[in-house]
């Protein structure tokens, strides 16, 4: 039985909006908070064992990415904590769509539940402030982001989308989309998957239908995100 | 001296924020408001002249840039009608950035007053109740926009610029940005530059400074704008 140990001794380098960031000697340790934000953190709410199954399913996850391409993660010391790697962030969220869901269906005519000819990847500046804007390819250049490392993240999320895809398909359910994020690595300069990939960060539908198991039951006021996101758990692990 | 005439007999097309559309033969009739308005219509000004004097600069533009591209300008009936060809109008507002003003600055981490690199041309969909947000090229793609459809818009709209900046250079102005619309020609299907072409859809600012000859003096409740506007107009016809 692994057991939480609580923690006194390390130092908080970054709060975010339902996760923790502290520093670790060579490592971070990132706790998953029982916390759920929406609307860009006005809403919130606080499910018990909301933290411990996204941590969870990203430990899942990583571990199963990480036979195919780089990723912070270590390990889990504790159900709702996970060792990372260190990394220097990229500010930018990347984000694969294979159907037509959220902000696609709002900013353009684009109908919900439209399936892509391909899996579009975009980019969104992570600031809160301005409400994390999109980008196009020529913003993020003018911006300083190399088309050299926008063409990485572009082939590591289509690779992420691969093998997701797979998996969900296994269980029957769709990959709508999905948000990542990566780093560089302080000493290798290498480019890491990072932050967390759980279905606080995804759209995920049970096939033919629009049945979520995703944040929208929240963001909707549809149902309970622990219970949904515990089936997917489990599912995963079967 | 040309006098207005009084159009009881046109059957009107489109009615606009500033301007009205009205059929006229095989041809359209644009008729330029006396009013100004800002914040996607929330705040609103009648200033005496503005629709004459905004369909005077895009006549006499369209006039210039007619020698090296295809324009629906066809003649000004009076000082605030445009006689034009009758065009499919694409829902789509190409921009074209040379320094950084207004939405990019809002939504990304560059600051006012940079000159990029190269000229961007950003596209954002004509639609009010979105309140017009940017697209990327693969969200154009998804539409239904094909990609020879935004080279074409987007190598216009480099030439319009490549004129433009040419024609304000020599009045000591800098062109910022501007903001162009296309459409196709019912017969033909060529595709012409449409719409208008003033300081309304413009930042023009006094070359070394940010003084300003264009809509964000009304934006910004900074100063006539009808009187800046002449001042642009007499410019060019010096």
């Amino acid at each position: 039985m692994r057991v939480p140990v609580t923690l006194f001794f390390v130092e908080l380098i970054n709060k975010g909006k339902v996760k923790s960031v502290y520093d670790y000697d060579d490592l971070v340790l990132i706790e998953y908070h029982d916390k759920v934000t929406a609307g860009n953190g006005k809403r919130v709410d606080f499910p018990e064992g909301k933290g411990a199954v996204c941590c969870q399913i990203s430990e899942w996850l990583f571990q199963n990415l990480s036979e195919q391409l780089l990723t912070h993660y270590v390990r889990c010391p504790t159900p709702n904590t996970m060792l990372c790697k260190k990394l220097n962030i990229v500010p930018i969220e990347v984000v694969v769509r294979n159907v037509a869901a959220g902000g696609i269906v709002r900013e353009t005519c684009i109908k919900e539940g439209i399936r892509f000819p391909y899996p579009l990847v975009e980019f969104y500046l992570k600031d809160d402030e301005k409400n994390d804007p999109l980008l196009t390819p020529d913003r993020l250049n003018v911006m300083g982001y190399s088309p050299i490392l926008t063409d990485l993240m572009t082939s590591k999320a289509l690779k992420v989308n691969d093998i997701l895809v797979d998996l969900f398909n296994k269980l029957d359910i769709t990959l709508v989309d999905f948000k990542l994020e990566f780093g560089h690595e302080k000493n290798s300069g290498h480019l890491l998957l990072a932050d967390e990939i759980s279905p606080d960060s995804m759209r995920l539908w049970k096939k033919g239908t629009r049945e979520r198991f995703d944040k929208d039951l929240f963001r909707k006021d549809e149902g309970d995100i622990v219970e949904a996101y515990k089936y997917i758990l489990e599912q995963l692990k079967n």
